[in-house]
């Protein structure tokens, strides 16, 4: 039957690092679609490793999962599928990069909640002067750093309200925030958003927030969304936590807004280009918190069952024949 | 009238710095009662100062509204009442400090908002490793610190379920916690609190927390509560929080545990000494985030509103010849 026929050719490479109870998982979800493993389980719960993929598995797969190393992309002639394990698919989505026709889901869905819970640490920090704490501390400085904000009755700015804004907005409400959101949809509601709008909305929202969690994904039309100008819209309290994409702000603007107080600081996991270079001016601010973009991969246990969840679904559709998914707001 | 006659001897010194509005407040809950403002406006939001009384109104006050020196307090010889704006009155009860039979109120409730954000901060800083990616900062250095915890579905002990432990509790649920309370009376239930449990069960409650939070008024029977017996009860992965009295914690143990990983992280606004001497071994411990008792105080602008509506209400009592309020744990 040819059906069947259809059926046997696929042919699934994972490389996600699993365990005996996983591996139990892909298979069953499989089905009759054959389904080789070549995740190394010495990484398991490390997925900041590029996957690797015995040549001869490269031309005969039909769907890997997991990121390998986009160089050899052109290896895999009969890909039809890809399933990343991390959020974004910049790499591979790229003209030229995979053959025609084949189709990328991320892992969108698998970060949300420790990218959340980083923004939210990052603005309580903020808040209460704790990198100014842990910088006295070192110099063994007993100093009062002076008066501190609360989240209590403040607005936050939810900017792009994906699995991560939607999360985050969650927590903020639990710390006594009201949270509005801004998405390219504004009649289209996301759970923790208390008020919803539009992009073209921007400029008037700006001005009402205590704070604003920038929560994007990579796109053209948000490239230096936060720039000079709109900084200068900003209450001289507010706070600006960045746990997207760098390229949401113009770094060089912020640098400059942070050391003229304009805005009172900035906890960022992402920048324009990363690392970022040792000689930037953020480095030096003490109102800007830095993390290296540490806030979504392996640092938290429960984002590789989120990802192993994610990639079972897929395998089932894909053996079934069903549309695959992705929760991507691209 | 006897009761006229009463009301006509009571003089109330109000030290507490307030603005027109608040002064009304007063006015208006004395009624017929004589108050004099003392406080130095130019003061307004800061109580961390010492009240400054007129040497002539010191014998005629039968009400002080504020912290006076202790040393000046026999001065007092009609005072039947003071009002502290700190959460502490230890420097008053001592015996031999005041006249026999004066009725002490403190501003317990006001800075229970701001301890137990200041420690909900300190848990989310450590969980997240901030303080590490302060000092990479501090060095410009882009450096993965490695794995992170999360608050969803962790357990969080509260030792002492006052207002601060209390409203830490709400905070953390909002984070997904589950919170387990010791208090004195187990049978008293406390907002917040999942399971309440009483002093005598803290050998076995140990074991189970992820987060240990401290927020206990000062008391002979809790000095030293965390000893290097009870540390040894934690998982290596715990963290503590101590926004209470910093003798509830044997510091010298904690820099011990912390020095050998025995445990994740500490984070203390309080200390058994202070300032913490700058030769003590805590400093020196990266695990351990540091901040100057500078939880309460006046660093949030809300904690003077509180203590001014804590003032009033009993001023009110005091004018209508009630019974004054404090809602210290004493």
């Amino acid at each position: 039957m040819t059906e069947e026929n259809n059926k046997a050719e696929k042919f699934i490479v994972n490389c996600i690092p699993v365990n005996d109870k996983d591996q139990q998982r892909f298979i069953e979800a499989a089905g009759d679609v054959r389904i080789e493993f070549c995740g190394d389980p010495k990484n398991y719960g490390d997925m900041s490793v590029k996957a690797q993929i015995p040549k001869k598995l490269r031309s005969r797969a039909t769907a890997v999962l997991g990121n390998f190393d986009p160089a050899i992309a052109h290896e895999f002639t009969n890909l039809e599928w890809l399933q990343t394990w991390s959020a974004g698919v910049d790499a591979y989505i790229k003209p030229g990069v995979l053959p025609e026709g084949v189709t990328v889901t991320s892992a969108t869905g698998a970060y949300g909640q420790s990218v959340s819970e980083h923004m939210i640490a990052m603005m309580w920090a903020l808040m209460k002067n704790l990198p100014l704490y842990v910088r006295d501390q070192t110099a063994h400085r007993w100093q009062d750093e002076g008066t501190v904000l609360t989240p209590e009755g403040a607005t936050v700015l939810v900017i792009g309200t994906g699995d991560i804004g939607s999360h985050f907005a969650r927590l903020a409400k639990g710390t006594g925030m009201r949270t509005v959101g801004v998405r390219r949809s504004a009649d289209k509601p996301a759970d923790g958003i208390d008020q919803m709008h539009g992009f073209d909305e921007l400029d008037t929202l700006l001005p009402q927030a205590d704070v604003v969690a920038l929560s994007l994904p990579k796109a053209a039309d948000t490239h230096h969304l936060i720039d000079a100008h709109r900084l200068a819209f900003l209450k001289k309290d507010a706070i600006l936590v960045n746990g997207g994409r760098g390229d949401a702000v113009d770094d060089d603007a912020l640098a400059e807004a942070l050391s003229n107080n304009a805005i009172r600081g900035a906890g960022l996991d992402v920048f324009e280009t990363e690392p970022l270079p040792p000689t930037h001016p953020l480095w030096n601010e003490p109102s800007c918190l830095i993390t290296p973009h540490a806030a979504g991969g392996s640092h938290l246990a429960s984002n590789d069952a989120h990802i192993v969840d994610i990639a079972v679904a897929n395998v089932r559709r894909y053996a079934n024949d069903e549309p695959l998914q992705d929760n991507a707001h691209r």
